[in-house]
């Protein structure tokens, strides 16, 4: 099924708690390849026919305003999803 | 500051409730674009250095291990972030 993806991420200038945590139990168990580490959320539309600029426009509204809150969070992306290019990287890496 | 991507999603034949609540209320608020949302999770992992090929893997070690949880999720992606890219996605939408 055709797919859009959101991606939304907590504002760059505010803490995020939950990824502190993360870099912090990164940093306890040795790892010093990261510094920092953030966690937002990606969510996946299923489209009801083509992916057409209609659709994205529609996704976009959706993000913005029930998908995100706009005060804490910013919508980093609304793209259609890559479906080869995606499984070809996760296999690649 | 270079940054890695992981995406991590519920495995495709659980119940994500929380994604059926979203396509529910979008359902009520009389959207019929989208039939189905799936909520996953995006991890930011700034790196300290150039993201090469040692960078990824570590990247992806710790995405299976530590931020996610193999019994209900997939981690599907592990790349190096596009910034200039996403972001004239966002504007062309």
């Amino acid at each position: 099924m055709p797919t859009i993806v959101v991606d939304v991420m907590p504002k760059a200038e505010l803490l995020d708690p939950q990824g502190k945590a993360v870099a912090g139990a990164l940093r306890r168990l040795g790892n010093t390849t990261f510094t920092g580490v953030r966690i937002g959320k990606r969510f996946e539309l299923t489209v009801d026919g083509p992916v057409d600029d209609a659709a994205l426009a529609s996704a976009r509204e959706i993000a913005e305003s029930l998908l995100s809150n706009s005060v804490i969070e910013d919508v980093v992306a609304v793209r259609e999803a890559e479906t080869v290019a995606a499984a070809a990287e996760v296999g690649a890496v």
